[in-house]
């Protein structure tokens, strides 16, 4: 099995690891975090002194270097790599692809690399916030541009189905723009309204329940993390917070002229249930043939049909749609 | 103990008649809902044939009649009450108060009323949906004005304590104003949410994840029933409303312009350990003697400050208090 060297060791780097040992691969990790690196080796795992002893490890070993660290490290960790580990097979479990593939493409042009983003999280952060199981059934993307080596995109993808998750081709375009809808402006969603809570004062506070804790949850990640995620997808996240402000805006108008807001609670629940449609029934399913030449595209299809990776061989991909694929 | 005639068996009224009687109580109800009357009959409880039967009972037995009806059939519940038990003992459980204080006082002006909110509830509808717990250790809202007998307060509040609820002693139009921002508004952008990411197809769904499935979970909720909670306090949601305009339109101005949303989430965390510290850390505690002149002012004062009566004898009721009370 394919050995992996971890850089970043927080959440998602710490769980990377976690779940790649007990899938029973050789696997190391760096951290710049003295914490981090203590409570990992403190937990039994395998932590080098500096990222360039991991990376060296990396290239001698042949792993698949997985870059666990915020967007704003990337360029320093990515120059690390091209010094130890030029030709490395790499993936990344950074919150934004279209920046990240294209630093890859400009400074490591001969790695082996395939984008990773897998959907999971706690608003807990650090190693200790992680666990092995944090991606078990969880979407995993794995971006496929067509000069992605499907090669790499399949150890990407392999890593993604040893650690429990499931995987969705995607390119990095549509990924951004898709997570922009579904996990920026939540978080956006989610800080405007907390804060929109609190100026109610003390009172409003004491009422909340259940639909303001939900709705405010994830507003108690680290401010670091979500700007972060947030400022590093700005063009998809300013799309999605027009047409958020649009919605908005003329439910606002409907309930101050008519005082409906029919068509915004009718609209947001033929939504809802279309999300749980969607995530409970997984009817479908085909064999995509990965040497075949269009079989990029077909994956690309399939993921933006909501379809998902469950295994992978040297040959073939099977995947599961929400629905039977035409 | 004071008898208990619940007018709407549904999700709350339901869970008030199974409180109720749990905690000891004469308890019976009535509904138009053929279903809900006969699962309610199935499970034991007692249930009038039609709703002038239970009123004509309540009469009898002195109850405290309790509406839980939705807002839009409080005309029709109220005129049934003023012919059949004018001077009733009366709360209510709908989740507005200003509109339905108002009527009371029109068509009931001798009713004993204290108006009531328990900020409890599910996505879900109807008697099958209730529970004896489901206001456990939730905050319940009674309403107090100048002109409420402290006597009705005191019937509504004992019942909230009863169901295992701490009561909010709040006006009818500062509890509006609350629940805008805390109910409301977060049913709003739950919608919104839920319709920016269906926007984004089926990958976006696919891709959907904790964040994301939090922000929209009330988005399931029956589209009429957050229509009546919401187009019901139509004045107060449009403040809120513009509020969460302004948050969202500064959010989207500054990621436009410097691509900074520092603000909005250091405000949006900030918010949120607030609410947290609020609900985890009730230290203070005092009590309200409820024959003095100033009783209706200083438990509002106290409400407005996250303060919950948590006990309450026939002249005292004890307040806890996030913070030693001034």
């Amino acid at each position: 099995m394919r050995a992996v060297c971890v850089i970043g060791l927080g959440l998602i780097g710490g769980s990377v690891l976690r779940a790649a040992v007990t899938a029973g691969r050789p696997a190391w990790g760096a951290t710049v975090s003295k914490a981090d690196a203590t409570a990992a080796r403190d937990d039994g795992y395998s932590v080098e002194d500096t990222t360039e002893d991991a990376l060296r490890r990396a290239e001698a070993e042949d792993a698949l270097v997985v870059i666990a660290t915020p967007l704003t490290a990337l360029r320093e960790v990515l120059r690390q790599i091209a010094w130890h580990a030029p030709g490395a097979r790499l993936t990344d479990v950074v919150s934004v692809k279209d920046p990240v593939c294209s630093e890859v493409r400009e400074l490591l042009p001969d790695a082996r690399y395939a984008g990773g983003h897998p959907m999971a999280g706690t608003s807990e952060s650090g190693w200790h916030a992680g666990s092995a199981t944090l991606f078990a059934n969880a979407a995993w993307a794995v971006t496929l541009e067509d000069d992605t080596p499907l090669e790499a995109w399949r150890e990407a993808a392999g890593l993604a189905l040893d650690c429990g998750a499931q995987v969705t081709p995607v390119s990095p375009a549509e990924h951004d723009a898709a997570v922009a809808r579904i996990s920026h402006l939540p978080h956006l969603f989610a800080a405007v309204l907390s804060a929109v809570g609190a100026d109610g004062g003390p009172l409003a506070l004491s009422l909340a329940a259940g639909s303001f804790f939900d709705g405010t949850r994830v507003a108690g990640t680290a401010p670091e993390l979500v700007l972060a995620m947030t400022e590093g997808n700005r063009v998809a996240l300013l799309d999605a917070v027009d047409d958020a402000l649009g919605r908005l805006g003329a439910a606002r108008g409907s309930l101050a002229s008519t005082g409906s807001l029919k068509s915004t609670a009718d609209a947001g629940y033929a939504a809802r249930v279309s999300l749980t449609d969607l995530h409970d029934a997984r009817r479908g399913s085909t064999t995509v043939r990965l040497g075949t030449p269009n079989a990029r595209s077909r994956l690309r299809t399939l993921g933006s049909q909501g379809g998902r990776v469950v295994a992978l061989t040297e040959t073939e991909a099977k995947v599961q749609s929400p629905r039977q694929p035409n």
